[in-house]
């Protein structure tokens, strides 16, 4: 027993990398953390399971844990929240590690910080795999400053921040290392491996009053579809126009997979795709430009359902969404 | 693929069981869902794991999510919180069928709304054994009416809700059904198997002004020693003045254990420990009494550190609580 964790060391090495704050006045410890929000607020709830979600081979402990908060915050940003608390259950295999496990456990206290939460819970539970569930809880002054993935109105734009493609081209490169291209494109395996939340974007893109707001973690068409089913609209993408991020087309060309098939259809780049008046585009892309991220126009939102895409080869309708990329 | 749940159609059965509240403006379906809590929230994470905290042998679907449920649903039981919002993050083998599934989703929403809660949120991630893990919060008026651990003072008395040692009696006859007792005493395998969370009791406790409390989860002498630590004294408990659930002592005979060790460090009753000032004893009895249910003096609390357990042959010292009891 001497190298493997009890559920106390973890909570008391959960403790030590937590704080408290103005909001949270009991944090891991008791039965529950107590928190005074003032506000309106955002929950959401994740997790990630090895072999499934990620790999020991593939991330170090650090980078699992900062990919599980991440994840979960990229949540927090679509609602234009700011990051609150993160609560962490692990569950943990008898044989774990003790070294593996402490660095978990810094690594879930240290990505919490990173991002601007607070570590406020945790609970550890005996697993036959290794799981990681994350709940985070965000805030904003009034319910009102959330953004929905519901408020689509027909006229808009859609528009999506920064590049896509990146994180499904990344994982690519992991699971074919004999092509060795991973060498030549480490940024895109760090995207696939540690995740970046948009958070900072979503708050100015709440502010700047966009209509809709989602994170893309299934797949830019697939989540577009929660947003055209939530608002009750049709979207029409250009293909054409969707940003892919640098490296992309070079894995598509070695893979002989389409470049569409990552950036459209990849997810887990963790981007946020908003709806927006035409009017407020500039304003809108000003403001993330000022945060060093851009926002680019790729379609318009219609009355009727469902996701289309347009390429070159002329108009697809996707009804549910291209099936998710799996390597 | 027709024979299992897609998430999409897991969030769908979860979301028809659910209910907006007039804390929950958005729920299941959004990135995260939206409150407005409007006071002070207590927040707990916890999680039940196949083949370590239930068995489909023994629990039926709507077992299993009711006790998961119930369990973390205790922890805000013992901050005289009230129930507020339920999360589930279900992890689900490929193969796990449809059926089962759907049964646990319809579990999920029942037990919530039967506990008073509303099921606010949820996930499904695949996984290679099925896991359920539930993040609760609830809700006071102010961060000062929640009790939490580390409020007991020397002098005050120690006093404990129900019985205790049912459920892991219960765990007992589970696992040694040649035993045939548990024809005999199905009162224990259902305490083991759905346990109650007492939620009201804890409200009440709150009220009348315990000093701590805490809900017996890992055995009474363990979870003691939380409050023993969190406040900074000594608990000592007369063995003899603890409540034994009917039937126990029959099993702790076939068993040839203890009946201490069901009832001091059995765990899994999810009664509520508390500790109080003398004087206040009668009222919160009396309080707890008007609901049916009882409330047994058995310690008393003193500067030093440390749970000492007396019984009949002397005093024992118990630096780290008894052993989990495993069947």
């Amino acid at each position: 027993m001497a190298d493997v964790f009890t559920e106390f060391e973890l909570i008391d090495r959960l403790r030590a990398g937590a704080a408290t704050s103005g909001r949270l006045k009991t944090g891991i410890g008791d039965d529950a953390a107590v928190t005074v929000p003032g506000g309106a607020t955002a929950t959401s709830v994740d997790a990630v399971v090895e072999g499934v979600h990620f790999r020991r081979e593939f991330s170090s402990p650090s980078a699992i844990a900062a990919k599980a908060i991440a994840v979960a915050l990229s949540d927090l940003a679509a609602m234009a929240a700011e990051p609150g608390e993160v609560y962490v259950t692990l569950g943990v295999p008898p044989a774990t590690a003790r070294g593996f496990l402490e660095a978990l456990a810094d690594g879930f206290a240290e990505a919490a910080d990173r991002f601007g939460a607070t570590l406020a819970g945790g609970d550890l539970v005996s697993s036959p795999v290794l799981f990681a569930s994350v709940t985070v809880v965000g805030h904003a002054g009034t319910e009102g400053e959330m953004v929905l993935r519901s408020g689509a109105i027909p006229g808009d734009l859609v528009a999506v921040t920064g590049s896509l493609g990146g994180a499904s081209a990344g994982l690519w490169l992991l699971e074919h290392p004999d092509d060795r291209l991973d060498a030549d494109r480490p940024e895109l395996v760090q995207r696939q491996v540690e995740p970046e939340p948009r958070l900072e974007a979503g708050l100015r893109l709440g502010r700047v009053g966009v209509h809709s707001m989602i994170d893309v973690s299934d797949g830019l068409v697939a989540d577009l579809g929660h947003v055209a089913e939530l608002s009750g609209v049709s979207i029409e993408v250009d293909s054409r126009l969707v940003p892919v991020q640098v490296g992309v087309p070079e894995v598509a060309a070695v893979s002989g997979l389409d470049v569409f098939r990552f950036a459209l259809s990849g997810g887990e780049d963790y981007e946020l795709a908003v709806t927006l008046p035409a009017a407020g585009f500039d304003a809108a892309r000003a403001a993330l430009i000022a945060d060093g991220l851009d926002l680019t126009r790729i379609g318009t939102v219609g009355s009727g359902s469902g996701v289309t895409v347009v390429d070159d080869v002329g108009q697809i309708t996707v009804p549910n969404g291209f099936d998710h990329f799996s390597g």
